[in-house]
């Protein structure tokens, strides 16, 4: 049946590596003809007699030409990727070469594989279960210690292993349930109530650390947009250049990442920040006061953390006071920078300020205490309570599901409160796994899987 | 001694996919310590007691961290591409994964390949000779049916046994020459003067050959530059529109292409045409015979073929032989378009023209005639005498050494015509040889060696 789904009859293929000029490229076949094809184009040796995970050198020939020279590696399924056969053909990294060979593969019954379609597979071939396969492009996208730490947790079945103690917990409950409800007419108590709220309430906290996860999850998946903004001459420049020459993204150091990119984007311990574009506030207004456009402030509230640098020399407490009123008013989740303590005494500066909590002073042109800022921010955006060992979501699709798993058991609670019925406690448990189902792609349909896959980059 | 132009203690490590994101990357190593570097970082398996040709899945581990799951490919020497011990990694393709998995192999001992350097190695442990080494570098660059097929004949050693019949043959003469030389003073003749210069002769007109075929080498590498030229409402952008719907250039297809491009460059029959941009003639000149302007008639010289176009209707035989003398007098290589066929009758037009040899009529407009257009062009630039099962120089560094070696049998006919005694033939023939070594590797040296590899991609 799952068979149906995506026509395992079919032989897939696509070029796996990075599109353009390499010295290599990789293609990458599926499928139960994956073998049979690349052998009709391979008449160095015969592959079919060859063992599984081996690698074989010789010519790819068609139509009595010579294509390239080529290493095949053997996948015999299920001890492949997808769980079918598998071969990749290692040729020169020419875009015509790779065209050429994807050509006579088709030639010779392949058809070309939808993006994400290996991955796909692997999921119905149960290699890989569907928050594992959806991992898989998160990884491949991940561009910052964080985010590939995340991804890679979550490919190695992380995620997977703690809705599977959830579910055990539900079906648990579920059985004491529906036990009761056998012998309803005899008014046996399987299990104490007392019990039972224990387990909904377990599974309620595992699931909102969950949830509120996803925060976080997105913070490493997508970085935090982060304003720095100040007056004229606090220094806003001079701390943005301590800042980014200290810190240049990874990124940095991968090619095609454009210049514009790297300027504006710190990366922080594997967090990404991406510095948000808030010029006209700096050049076109005389005070931070009249940040009050609304144009520029809606940039403001945009920021994930807002770093207020002032000048603690110019600066009054008073005036400070009111910008602290004024964030707080807009919801805006600050941070209140000091800079400029070589001028005067830090413990001068200390004693101004002193009425006014959480400043941290620093000297952007000594560097003195950027690294506190840096650990500062950081503590900003993950609320101090991350551990990257920890499951952290950043799929969407998992947090809704979530959500509607956290609607079913409140509903769970609320029943038990007002004396529900078993049969229908047992309904509302059974929406709680339809839910955690559709997480691991127990419970799934076809058009979902499709809009899952493409998301996918081709050859994956 | 060879050890000692590259450091072959080294171990080297570089990506040897295309730059980006890809569903996978592969990262090579090779040296004497490939495998034990790898085997420090892969704790799944002990890789040093495997077979070699085999493919490994699991983890990369630094720092106590999973990197990510790969695949290690091994290829123990000398059963590898550079005959040392080659590891290929084959990684998830993001351009961050790859970073941190260069960087565990770094720090694990190998260091960062420079352009070539796979390539080099191979060369300097005999696994390739100078040209087919060379040709790997053309044959990741090539971009259509022509350049492909030629720098693969190059790779597959055609070139090289050419130049291996060309030794053999120069081998023979100085050794019949050498031994004329050790029994002079009893004037035996070993092989009658005739036989000498039927080997010389021989020698030449396979150089000669070679040397001829670097024109259509450079044609079939770099495609030929071509200009559509003739009066406003010729019909030139119909034309171009025809042509350029029919063929799209190959590169068309690859990723990584600008849309400029793809409409400048025809594929004829794997030949690029590449349009050089006669906009101005176009645009700000009334007539053909204006185009004296001394720039863009440069441009048009530059142009490898000329396509004038003309319209049938307008133009008369004796505007067509104006514009024909000058173009001779210019020693440009043009080509004879009629256009609009379809207004007046097809014989009626032959019958105007028919003192003027060689035009090609066409209807632009009925794409009728097109087809022979384009044959006419590829034969145009061919002179109808390729074929790609042929050898074909596509490398001016050996172009500039067969002259040499031309250049050297010369002097031996010269020497042997004015009775020049045997010890200074001997010593011409020498130096030819020396050229001949020169393209293939067997003469080298560091320098030369660096510059020729520098010109690879990294990885390769």
């Amino acid at each position: 049946m799952l068979g149906k789904l995506t026509g395992f009859d079919d032989t897939i293929v696509a070029v796996a590596t990075a599109p353009g000029l390499g010295a290599i490229a990789v293609i990458r076949l599926s499928g139960s003809q994956a073998f049979d094809i690349t052998n009709s184009l391979f008449p160095s040796k015969d592959l079919l007699l060859q063992a599984s995970h081996t690698l074989h050198f010789g010519g790819i020939i068609a139509d009595g030409r010579i294509i390239d020279e080529v290493v095949v590696s053997l996948y015999k399924g299920p001890r492949s990727y997808t769980g079918e056969d598998v071969i990749e053909i290692s040729c020169h990294g020419s875009p015509y070469i790779q065209q050429q060979i994807i050509d006579a593969v088709t030639k010779a019954g392949a058809r070309l594989a939808k993006p994400g379609e290996f991955t796909q597979r692997a999921f119905l071939n149960g290699k890989l279960d569907l928050t594992q396969a959806e991992s898989v492009a998160d990884l491949i996208a991940s561009n910052s210690a964080a985010s590939h730490q995340t991804a890679m947790q979550q490919m190695r079945g992380g995620f997977s292993k703690e809705l599977h103690l959830l579910r055990e917990q539900l079906i648990t409950f579920s059985a004491l349930i529906e036990l009761e409800l056998d012998f309803s007419q005899e008014d046996v108590e399987f299990a104490d109530r007392t019990r039972l709220y224990e387990l909904v309430t377990a599974a309620n906290t595992t699931i909102r650390h969950l949830i509120d996860s996803f925060r976080m999850g997105n913070v490493i998946k997508n970085g935090v947009n982060t304003a720095i903004v100040g007056k004229p001459n606090a220094g806003k420049s001079t701390l943005l250049n301590t800042l980014l020459n200290e810190n240049r993204a990874i990124v940095s150091d991968i090619a095609g990442t454009t210049r514009d990119t790297i300027e504006e984007v710190l990366n922080i311990e594997g967090i990404l920040f991406r510095l948000i574009d808030t010029a006209g506030i700096r050049e076109s207004n005389d005070t931070i006061e009249s940040i009050g456009v609304q144009k520029t402030m809606e940039k403001i509230k945009e920021a994930g953390v807002v770093v207020y640098l002032f000048d603690v020399n110019e600066n009054s407490a008073e005036d400070l006071q009111q910008q602290i009123d004024s964030f707080q008013a807009d919801n805006i989740n600050f941070l209140l920078v000091g800079n400029k303590t070589d001028i005067a005494g830090e413990s001068a500066i200390q004693e101004k300020f002193s009425k006014i909590q959480g400043i941290l002073f620093i000297s952007a042109k000594n560097h003195a205490h950027v690294d506190d800022l840096k650990q500062a921010l950081v503590q900003k955006v993950l609320s101090g309570d991350i551990n990257t060992e920890d499951t952290i979501i950043t799929n969407a699709r998992h947090h809704s599901a979530l959500q509607e798993v956290l609607k079913s058991l409140h509903d769970v609670s609320n029943g038990m409160d007002n004396g529900v019925p078993g049969d229908l406690l047992a309904l509302d448990i059974r929406r709680a796994l339809h839910f955690l189902g559709e997480i691991t792609g127990e419970v799934t349909n076809e058009d979902r899987l499709d809009y899952i896959f493409s998301k996918f980059c081709i050859g994956k």
